[in-house]
């Protein structure tokens, strides 16, 4: 298998994408390749300096141009051609790639493989999927971002990739799959919820638990979670927000009334750190597209992208896509009906 | 000033809000009367049994029929004309209260507001306030669930009324005004928010900072987020379900790995919890409504009853809704503009 990635997407690139990549070569399969995308010296120089000892060494695919962060998804796509998201998805279009993996800008991935990539079979529009880690088991949220003007048919297809993906990923047997609202009740929600409600009601292969609300992502009621973009990208970054805020709530009183205690606590923290820790995911699937791409947080670091290649592995090995396609092709519910 | 309460709302009703009743009476000064709207029967009861020895006593409004939590807004409104909540309405309508609170149904409670109480001049469509404590300052979220289907001029008078709550309630001599979007950048966000973005741009009035993220609110960049109702009913719900599972996982890894050290870690969490209780502002104002109304938590309990009607009664005599009015009918954009 193929593995392409972005050398140059995210806070930390090249570096820690460049180590993460040497720490996957190092435990992938022989028939395994990895592949470096970015500028040619840089990316060569950083894997001199990394991976001089290293008895196998990623290929590098040279793409001058990067995509910042910041940069307008569809304008900075049109005027670098030649930038490592753009190579990444040509590699993917001309089948010199079997996935994708970027932490970079994330508009420009999404914008960039559903142009080239194009949809896989019976999808309306693809959909990132992120992993929450919860003690009661991973919750897959579905979308965080590839689609801010949702249709029914969206949202429904979501449940049923996400159901695929959280069976066949995650080893959850039966995912309980919970429609984003703001009440349990049939009547809430919007238009667009509540025409949703009804296309994953219709259909009995998923198992719909009906309506949820923000606090049900914690309290382990339901597998995956259904949302329109703009939703899923404010429930992602909200989380993170608040966890975030509240460990430095905690930090701050124990370091003011307790700090002999503060250091006894750390260990919790970090326990509690590790068990929901969604960089053991690597990254988010684009659901939906014509191949395998992972979207990984713009944070990461060597290990997300480590991980994220073998995520990569086995979203191509657990044939994915393929169950998708079947699932799809079998729907009752089709394009023209919502 | 007359202040009603809806004897009959939320999960603790007719007790916790009798009680809280009772507290705010023996704190309020001597010519402001409390009302208790519920059944004659029950409410007295329950009077008599927490308030034998009350020197004074809040005044009983009879209304024999309940909605419950979970009915529907519009049908239990109809099919219940004698509800709690109907008659809080007709109340504030009838100017026989200067103020309404309840803890019970939001959505009914605010069809009966906007029903019988109407928006002030110059507003379109009323939005929930709700204050979230954070240890660099109070952010007020609206809207909250007031309204799922916002237009532009909502969301730029939401920016404006909260602004007003925010000074004038909270203290924020100069409130920054966060629109919550899913990235930072002017281009970021669906149609709604570009062009909501424009109007809040073009009022001086306004120290509008531009776009926040799901993770800003927690970080003390703005004290007002401006965002559509469901999307804000969703970040409320996500914030207190993240709150209670990193509590619950906190607890639980102590519990496992260091149970002598809950204890003394208990009072660190009790003052985190303290400072970001948001039981302390008591209820939400429905802004832009023509009166005083404050929608409770449904879990409210008397201390957040009190504190509503020691809220409503700022509200009040802050002339809340005087400013507000003074404010739209000198804005730049009209109803028809947008």
């Amino acid at each position: 298998m193929r593995i392409a990635i972005d050398a140059m997407g995210g806070d930390h690139a090249p570096d820690e994408i460049v180590a993460g990549a040497l720490e996957a070569v190092a435990q992938l399969d022989k028939e395994d390749e990895v592949i470096l995308v970015g500028p040619q010296e840089t990316v060569q120089a950083k894997l001199n300096e990394l991976g001089s000892s290293a008895a196998r060494r990623p290929t590098v695919v040279d793409a001058p141009d990067v995509i910042a962060m910041d940069e307008s998804p569809i304008d900075s796509l049109r005027a670098k051609p030649r930038s490592s998201i753009s190579i990444l998805a040509k590699l993917a279009k001309l089948n010199e790639a079997d996935a994708v993996i970027s932490a970079g800008n994330t508009g420009a991935c999404v914008a960039a493989f559903q142009m080239r990539m194009r949809n896989l079979p019976g999808v309306n529009r693809p959909g990132i999927a992120v992993v929450f880690p919860m003690n009661a088991g991973p919750v897959t949220v579905c979308d965080v971002g590839a689609n801010i003007a949702c249709k029914p048919i969206n949202l429904y297809q979501y449940g049923l990739m996400s159901s695929i993906y959280s069976k066949h990923i995650l080893g959850v047997a039966q995912p309980r799959v919970g429609l984003m609202s703001i009440g349990q009740e049939d009547a809430k929600g919007n238009e667009v919820v509540k025409r949703t409600r009804e296309l994953l009601k219709s259909d009995p292969r998923l198992k719909f638990i009906g309506n949820i609300e923000g606090r049900d992502i914690f309290q382990g009621v339901c597998d995956v979670v259904v949302c329109e973009g703009f939703v899923g990208n404010v429930i992602l970054k909200l989380t993170e927000g608040a966890v975030d805020g509240l460990f430095r709530a905690i930090k701050h009183e124990l370091m003011q009334e307790k700090p002999h205690l503060a250091l006894k606590f750390k260990p919790i923290i970090m326990r509690v750190y590790q068990k929901h820790d969604y960089n053991e995911y690597g990254g988010a699937p684009l659901l939906g597209i014509n191949g395998t791409a992972l979207i990984c947080h713009g944070t990461s670091k060597a290990r997300t992208i480590r991980n994220a290649v073998f995520a990569a592995k086995k979203y191509y090995t657990q044939r994915i896509n393929e169950r998708i396609t079947e699932c799809l092709s079998e729907a009752g519910v089709r394009t023209s009906d919502a």
